[in-house]
């Protein structure tokens, strides 16, 4: 099912790019953050911005911003008062909190003592609450409800501006890490460097990838002097719309640093206690576009996998299997494979119903999510189907499909979903429905199927989901020896599941 | 691949609905109209426009064009006014000259001695230029280059007005009919009636279907009282959107007469000297949404077909099959069927990407295609890949796409279309590359694989492709007999090829 | 008071350009046309539109149309495809018909069987109706309910296309002239000429200019040599904007030609019955832009005798004379001279409030017209104020200005209105109330002091009016002797005042 | 001359309004915000914004801000949100520093320990680098270079917050109060509460207003219980537009409370030194429209002696006076009386040109001025004019306008401008033109009739405006008792004159 609806939404992605070599160069910076934004989208669509600078001295910051996609948001000629950037971050964003104001739009620029600083951050505060009251305590006005705002104050105010004589912006980011455990990833970027940070559970993605020249792109070479920039972005499926080669992950807990020199770990924050790393789950089931790569699998593998366990799972007596598309596809062919049964498609989707606007009380809306779908017939009539949905959240969109495809002439409609239902509230940056709202909490999942419609219903299970995600990682732990310290030598493996299981990464009240 | 990609182009769609029963209804014509034509976008997304009547002594009538999607043309506010609408007629413009005005946009209205008519129409006029010379001699002024102006006026003009004491619209539709073989879908609206028209030859699509009360959707029953509307399209993939049951096809030459109390054959015209139909069969290659039924058969159906015949003329020795995702994917489940081969997706859309900005001459631009596409090479690194594409017209985006594969691991990319080549031009409507840009008619054709980087190429036949669209009808020929007429008695089977083979179905200079 | 308050509009304004010389020229014919169409922007606010032609062979014809001001209608980058012309129409307009499309904008275009002409008009013609029924009965369809292409369609058809092998468009336009004889000021352009016509009446006024090199422009004196190119307004007020000379006016009934080579009197169509000229007064009492010259005399002149006059008729016993800002200035300057009493300001507009948005049933919706006035009371409290108005139709808006006044301490507000009640409506063009509204006509206007408020309301009479008028062009009657012929010979001086005394100046039924 | 051309422009407008008596009222807050602003929009036209609250517990803040004119900037589906406000506070701005972007649009609002504080500010802190510096010691990240925001900091910051229980706004304001003198009027609204604040040197006017019934606007009366809201206003001008009736100025370094109970003064700060008053001279010259009130007198009035002193200081031999339309025309008045000369118009202005788009190097742009406005060429032909103008900043735009009179027939133009050169910065909030481009500074001021064309130009006296200015505050002094305090009781008349001396009112480097 799509994100919206779903009712499940990512809160934002971030983007970061800086030119290699000698300044100016040709790279237009700007335009590959616009690009690496739009490739970012499906993370958020509410509102887009870019921060650039020219990196010099004295250096020359610029924003753009703007409501909805990055297409509306930025005009080609608000980009030329950019041309002269060498580095910049952008992100876009997901309203968590439904306040959709431009004043919300990241990135966040202020002013310090020692120049200004510009913040990009995917997640979200576990202590905000707390955070926010330090904050005004020490005197400072808050002028959105924005986490990112509140990080921005965060490194203006701490350690003390006026005991410094050149910015530690180093220090200052260890000590936020130190106030807050997660959930962040966070591009920092000050004159000519952009801080890219991890929070040491790395609830949010970040990797890293480097430009290199279009006409090395297809061989399969290309050394480090061939690097026109490096880029830093939520996930690498953007890598490929710029002209990037994927480079590695930052890692839980570290501190990147990114120059016009390449990339250097400053630090690497350890997680308290021993604590495992929680990389949200749901990245892998829902949020990421397929061809990005967490931990050293692909994430479309990852759903394809998901598809074999659920078959092994919850194997039915039918002819075909089927999806709603798009986002259950991957998982889809997996159950076909492992089941040994064809894949047909069963719906076809309108892509331009989704902005229509439709008078409330009409018969159009009765019709719901019927609209936006046309059925193919032909390849399911008088056949049992096998559905793969990659979530049931709510449980309102699955049933009039059902309805669709058994007025078609399907003669029984199993769903199967890919993942276990969602149970419990997420703090780190997912917007989820009300525990009340969450069909897994309500009386008629007893009885899901005759609910809404199903001949039956079955989900993964919680051990199937996590096994199939970890089975990847585990095959190649190995492999990547990049980064030898705290967090990674000990247990690197690890997922967030507590939207399944109640059972968070963090003390809550942290 | 995409239309835009392939500079192959519709020119439009047609849309119009009769509240049933007695009038005022509960029946929300403009919303019908609005959702139809969402439905019909992919047919035409530079401009829409929709025209309505109350029906009632006097007429009066109201319309709504803009520019863009429907989405973007059609605000809420603007509905208001259709409120008291009983019936109306759409359209949705694909701009085949360029001129991309809103003065062009349809349904053409116009004021006659009695009274207004509105027209839309899909087609175009193989005897345009003589027909506007007629009109013009006769003293009439054309404001706009379009055919659909160029029909309102014939319509207007002949026979005499001033002989006739009410107007006699079904003799004027047959005079217009006489004048001009081909291509014509037409809507006309007058008063409380539409006019449902479709040419001789049957070159351009026209459906019917009946809108029933939401509750009876999912019904198998459904009597006449039931019927809450009337509608045409140019496609059927539109009732879905909208409630409506599919009903039948407006046959070649057939006038119908839409009213409040039903739907009526008029008039079957007959074709000159006992010609064949000649309905495009590009409409089943490319052009109609995949659940679309055409001459008794779904489009899905046809193109799986397709697949399966180019899987028999042109098998490969590979490790998959896969597709240029969105609208290969039938024909690729079809090749992958016939050749016993895994289907597995190998690129991944992004979606968001169309409307950005790119400025020329940057890194960027160099990337072409690409950018649209991410790599989802787990699916056949390391594997030899049967590439589907339904169409290569210029040459110019599949090229890029087998570079990507070829990068990510592919040892071998095998392009395999399921269509033949395009040699000549269309003048019925459809938007070809002039000859010279047609790759077909360039020197490169001859080693085309080496020309695109692909391991070999090979296209579908015209044999093929014809007994794949004409196997369906064949075998379901006696099955609707609602029709008998002078058209339909004689050779019901029948296809425009010309853009194929240089054979046109009329004398170009009729 | 302001048009929009007073309830009485102007339909439009009409502005021709053709460059001198070879061609192509350094003159920016766009640029000129949209400069012109803003100086008459007083004449019609809803919409605009500009037709340009490069006047070569092939010609090339460009339309530019949008709603509301020129400056909202015309983007900078829509002017970029004129760049070429060196002639060109424009077009502003005021509705008069409450529908309010951009396809009733003009000029019309259309396609003749001798090329495309385009049409700009200002008027209406008294037998609009009929004509519409004569050109539908030959078979034309209208798409508008506009005169103007009603117009455009008579030139296309009358007399017969097929009998011409030239089109003689001199004989098409004195064809037009013969079955309609007023109201219209008009210009139509075909290929590389314009040609200018007024009707026989002279019921709208249109004037001649020459575009002299702006280095010229402040000398006295300027040959042939020196015109850069030849320009034709509905007021030669616009000529100051665009460094223009006035030259002269069309007289009534002429048609001028204007190409490159200069202008050309083709023929002057006498009215019928030797009756006596029709200017429409109210362009000097109100529509006119004060600096603008209708036979032979300035506006602002005009309305200062018409002050003058006042003051003789209407003497009052007070201390200061002042103006209802800004258009009855030059009417309140006059009226203090003649009575010899200072004249102040007692208003202060604010310019921003008119585009405002107020909220229904508020106090603010209350406050009516006192929202967009400050009082300078300094200037009059404790004073017996005269007010001069150029008129009252609704007598809404005077009101509440003579409240505002007495509040802030004027002891006695004595109303003068500079124009005689209208009494009837206009079928020339100008929308006026209905004679319902007028509030001449209402039972009020018995003691329409007490119901206003004022002290004492006082109107201007017929003959003071008409002899403030043409007692200008009776003293410089004879210097003007460009023109001799049929119309100018006899009678020379005569207006429409029809909606003051309901005799019109033709059959209304004609 | 318009301050467009002139190059000097004001920062902004501040406006503020609380419903009186029990809550909720029929008040729309908004909209008397709304209107109160474009009451104001000649102070800013380049965004504008309000912020509204409940003024409940607890409080709800609504922010709207915009782009443009206040009727661009705020949509009527906008205002609803604000439909239960009881209070707000407006803004309309006028961009200093070229930087013109929504973040820098006021009001700012912020959430402090102690709530959400929302400020608009019209000035210019002529410490701001110091306080800025102070403040980003603090660790207080700033992120624009809006005075307004650094204000807001300040006040969130000293007292040190987490001393308090309570929060002390009244202590806050002083403490910020005491950290810069001028030049500021203030609006800080907190809950249930306006502050309306003025520096101690009054450099900025701020007036009081009562909203009284509609009913009751026009009659003499009205008791404190037909009070329906206050209000507070960079301008009185802006009561007229809803209703209001102007109370009183709030006194240099007053602190207003407004609350639902009505005004009441906490604090009247005093200045230092016993310095006198520092009010603005150019608001009375140039800024304020010309019905506000300051200190007891109509600004119209001011005008006009100030014409009368020119024309003691400067006289002429001349025929007729007049003006460069609209804002000299009360000193042109003034003028024509003391010299017992005709008044007369000899320019008239198209108000549709301003927004135009010209095409560079074009005849058109070569006209320059001359394009805006039309030439009343009757009432000055062969005459000698003396044109009053309110200032010659640049000298670039009277020149034009010479030529076009005398070009018309004007014998002689003499040039009298009815204030002094400007010869110096202003650092309090006035956008002046580089010393540098200040016509007063350069070579050509020597022989500045001979540069412009006029045939003798001359200035106000700076003894001559200061006297103008102050005649009438002297006369009136003791009228006034409502505030008797510090400031109040000591020097009560003083005027900023800085920019014509380059004596400032207090040390720069304060």
């Amino acid at each position: 099912m799509e994100f919206e609806e779903s009712g499940i939404g990512e809160e934002c992605g971030v983007f970061g790019c800086v030119a290699a070599g000698e300044w100016p160069t040709q790279l237009d910076v700007a335009q590959v953050l616009t690009l690496g934004l739009v490739a970012l989208q499906h993370r958020g669509q509410e509102s887009a911005g870019i921060v650039t600078c020219n990196g010099d001295c004295p250096p020359i910051y610029n924003s753009l911003k703007g409501m909805g996609l990055v297409s509306a948001a930025f005009k080609p000629e608000d980009l030329l008062k950019h041309r002269y950037a060498n580095l910049g971050i952008g992100h876009t964003r997901y309203s968590t909190t439904g306040i959709s104001e431009l004043q919300n739009c990241q990135p966040f620029v202020v002013d310090t003592l020692h120049g200004k600083i510009a913040v990009a951050h995917n997640g979200e505060l576990v202590n905000a609450v707390a955070l926010r009251k330090k904050v005004m305590r020490h005197g400072v006005g808050l002028s959105t409800s924005s986490d990112s705002e509140l990080i921005t104050q965060l490194l203006a105010l701490t350690p003390p501006m006026e005991e410094l004589d050149v910015p530690d912006w180093v220090a200052r980011i260890k000590n936020l890490m130190s106030e807050t455990p997660t959930s962040y990833s966070l591009l920092v970027m000050h004159k000519d460097v952009i801080y890219a940070v991890r929070d040491p559970y790395g609830n949010r993605p970040l990797s890293l990838g480097r430009l290199v020249p279009v006409s090395k792109l297809h061989t399969s070479g290309g050394g480090a002097c061939d690097t026109e920039g490096w880029v830093v972005s939520s996930e690498s499926c953007s890598f490929q719309s710029i002209g990037a080669k994927y480079y590695r992950e930052v890692q839980p807990g570290e501190i990147v640093q990114i120059t016009r020199q390449g990339v250097k770990t400053l630090s690497v924050v350890p997680r308290p206690r021993g604590d495992p790393p929680a990389f949200c789950i749901f990245e892998y089931v829902y949020f990421a576009r397929a061809d990005s790569i967490f931990e050293g699998q692909m994430v479309y593998t990852v759903r394809q996998r998901c598809g074999r366990q659920l078959a092994i799972e919850a194997p039915t007596d039918c002819d075909v299997v089927s999806t709603v598309p798009e986002s259950a596809t991957p998982a889809a062919l997996g159950y076909a494979q492992q089941a040994g049964l064809p894949y047909v498609e069963v719906l076809c989707k309108n892509r331009y119903v989704g902005r229509t606007f439709i008078q409330p009380n009409t018969r159009l809306r009765q019709l719901g999510v019927a609209k936006k779908f046309g059925v193919l017939s032909d390849n399911f009539a008088g056949k049992r189907v096998v559905l793969i949905d990659d979530s049931i959240v709510r449980g309102n969109t699955i049933s009039p499909i059902i309805k669709l495809l058994k007025e078609a002439g399907a003669t029984e409609v199993h769903i199967r979903v890919a993942s276990p239902p969602i149970r419990f509230p997420c703090y780190m940056g997912i917007n989820i429905p009300t525990k009340e709202e969450l069909i897994a909490n309500r009386p008629e999942f007893e009885d899901i199927a005759g609910h809404i419609g199903a001949t039956s219903v079955r989900y993964l299970s919680v051990e199937g989901l996590v096994s199939a995600v970890q089975a990847g990682i585990l095959s190649q732990q190995d492999k990547d020896d990049r980064i030898t310290d705290a967090n990674t030598n000990s247990r690197r493996v690890g997922h967030c599941i507590a939207c399944l299981t109640g059972k968070y990464p963090v003390e809550l009240e942290w």
